[in-house]
């Protein structure tokens, strides 16, 4: 493999030029975690970046390094996400005009974000790749340097501070779990901490619904994926860098999947154990660990959070999943007669097991329900998946042919 | 009024005595809030502390100072919250026994996280008042030191550790908002403040179903209220500190008082701007800066955010209520012709206007609606109070009657 071009020392310059405009983010022991996974968990939270995730810190280091007619010409960036935030604000600290391409469709809120951060932002197109395309365009009729979203040295050394970070406040780190899309922020924080812990072990963690480095990983190939879906959008990459996955080769030690609600479970033990609002992305880390994905863990563990850009209404959403997931908000059916007092009597034996009714529906219209018979639906908070057997074991006690409403689509269909 | 107890050197002591145990939490400058409420806003993230809430401080602190042989018989404590997980926290550092009683229907979640830091939990009667009985009893039987919530000296000197942090981040801070329950937070944190900063405003917020130390300063004289009522049980006290009031009425400048809503438009902010879970408790300094309402405003401002353990499922709830308020989430219902077609066409209309459809559903037994119609409520997804008048004109422009559905029984009613 020839010589990669950032190295620790640019890393390092990184750094220096970061300070004063770039929040050095604590590192946070988690006991409640810890407890919950088995080992020493600390979080390092990208998601109390400026910005809301990592992206300000490459995005400033490639800003800091254009020459002064360069910063006069402006930058360009095409993104819908934490990379259009990140190039905004490093472009607003350094005083440099911003233009930021994203598709037309872009959440309102993202747009409006960008804007707050002094950038003019263009919407075209009805892709990433079409945004990125007229980016270039604007590059090329204005002069203005693209700043790339990962695969670019710059960018890599950047993102490489948090490394420096993680081995200042945990010398003997164990293990490092990294979300991974285009691969900047793993190059560079495996960079940074293979250089000076070469036992520390780094995992990147991607969206079962966006694999691209796991398969060329499996391939030992670059390799390139069709089409992505997942939650964790920071990381719905089909194209990761070039640059970037020879430094993944080179510095990480694994590449791991979760999938979809184990991605949702993440954000939850996050929000309710380290009160921190993660993204999907940022919370990949949290879900391979929670999930028993990694390979050989060596404690203590350290998970970046990486960001915590995510809409309020999603959240809402996963968190009601999560809850589903862990026995805390079920749905349950019983036929009950379709009488006065009917409801009544299978309500009585639902509070007695302890369990709060958040919603009564009737159902006549079923195949099972005859005439005289009413099928009700409840959505009940429960404490966990044992009391959901005791509510379901009280009902049937009683003689109600009580059922558990599976509510999601199992992982994997 | 009498000479007070604690002074500033006991808050130094304090300090020192946290130093290694109790987190020193940052102190955020949040740009994307400081230009919502425009001027510089700085938040205090006590949720980020250990135990998710900053009581750990005081608790902690009142451990330190018992002798060998009290630290043998070990440490009562009565709470259903904050105060249980900071007790048994601090004990489990100290290394004294703790026994923590709880009224019996305490949220499990709660119980199993007291357990969890090794305190003894005893669950007793119904309501606060009884555990706190039942601990005086407790502590009278076995020669345990009671620790109480808030009205004591080195709980308000342990509390006051967070004034002397913020001051050492931002020495001309303008304006401090505290949370007021029972008062120790902000005696401690005035106290700390007032002494190295005398022109510093303090400014304490209490929920306005929760006003007992808001009610004393109208009055004039310590006042306690018959019940409370809010979302931010935290600080739904229905008699404050003896002790705090003095403190409370030589160092803080001024109370207000907070709605529900507006405290959970400010758990919203914090979540969505700042990536940070608040407890109703935590969010109500963030609401008042909201809601404008605190007098002769000074910046820059820091928001003191004391607490994140508020259960996922309300915070869920509270999410959508907060979209809703902010126009970012609304039914809306409209009659069409109950024939092949006539929901297909309205939607069409929806699409069109650029909301997104999260739920239909079909009402015909309403008096409005005659035979050959169906009412449709949708629940939609909106930018903004203009998007969703944009909607409702575009479906009227259409010929429908379509009509906001209000959804929350509005402030004060």
């Amino acid at each position: 493999m020839a010589d990669l071009p950032v190295q620790l020392s640019d890393v390092m310059r990184a750094r220096q030029a970061l300070a004063g405009f770039v929040r050095g983010t604590p590192l946070y022991h988690s006991p409640s975690i810890s407890q919950l996974v088995g080992c020493p968990v600390y979080l390092k939270p990208e998601n109390l970046q400026r910005a809301g995730s990592f992206k300000v810190r490459g995005a400033f280091y490639k800003m800091s390094s254009l020459s002064p007619e360069e910063q006069r010409r402006g930058v360009v960036a095409a993104s819908a996400g934490n990379h259009a935030q990140g190039v905004a604000l490093a472009a607003q600290q350094a005083g440099i005009p911003a233009t930021i391409v994203m598709p037309a469709e872009a959440p309102i809120t993202k747009v409006q974000a960008t804007e707050a951060y002094g950038a003019r932002v263009v919407l075209y197109g009805t892709t990433y790749d079409d945004a990125y395309d007229h980016a270039l365009e604007i590059q090329r009729a204005t002069g203005a340097t693209f700043i790339p979203a990962f695969d670019d040295p710059h960018i890599i050394a950047g993102q490489g501070t948090i490394g420096l970070e993680i081995l200042d406040d945990l010398p003997d780190a164990g293990t490092v779990l990294v979300p991974v899309g285009g691969g900047g922020l793993i190059s560079g924080v495996a960079l940074a901490i293979k250089s000076l812990r070469p036992d520390c072990r780094i995992i990147g963690v991607q969206a079962a619904g966006a694999p691209a480095v796991y398969l060329s990983r499996q391939e030992g190939r670059y390799c390139t994926t069709d089409s992505v879906r997942t939650i964790a959008d920071g990381i719905a990459i089909k194209r990761p860098g070039k640059l970037t996955w020879d430094y993944i080769q080179r510095y990480v030690d694994d590449i791991v999947l979760v999938g979809e609600e184990e991605i949702g479970l993440g954000i939850l033990v996050l929000l309710e154990r380290a009160k921190l609002v993660a993204e999907g992305a940022g919370a990949v880390g949290m879900a391979a660990l929670l999930a028993g994905k990694v390979p050989n863990l060596k404690p203590p563990v350290v998970v970046v959070v990486s960001g915590g850009n995510i809409d309020p209404n999603i959240l809402a959403r996963i968190i009601e999943r999560g809850l589903v997931k862990a026995g805390r908000y079920v749905r349950i059916c019983a036929l009950v007669p379709d009488r006065p007092g009917g409801l009544q009597r299978l309500l009585a034996v639902v509070a007695r097991a302890g369990a709060n009714v958040i919603d009564v529906q009737h159902e006549r219209w079923l195949n099972r329900v005859t005439v005289g018979e009413v099928q009700i639906h409840l959505a009940i908070e429960t404490r966990s998946q044992e009391h959901v057997q005791e509510v379901l074991a009280a009902l049937r006690q009683e003689g109600y042919d009580a059922q558990l409403i599976p509510r999601f689509r199992p992982e994997g269909d």
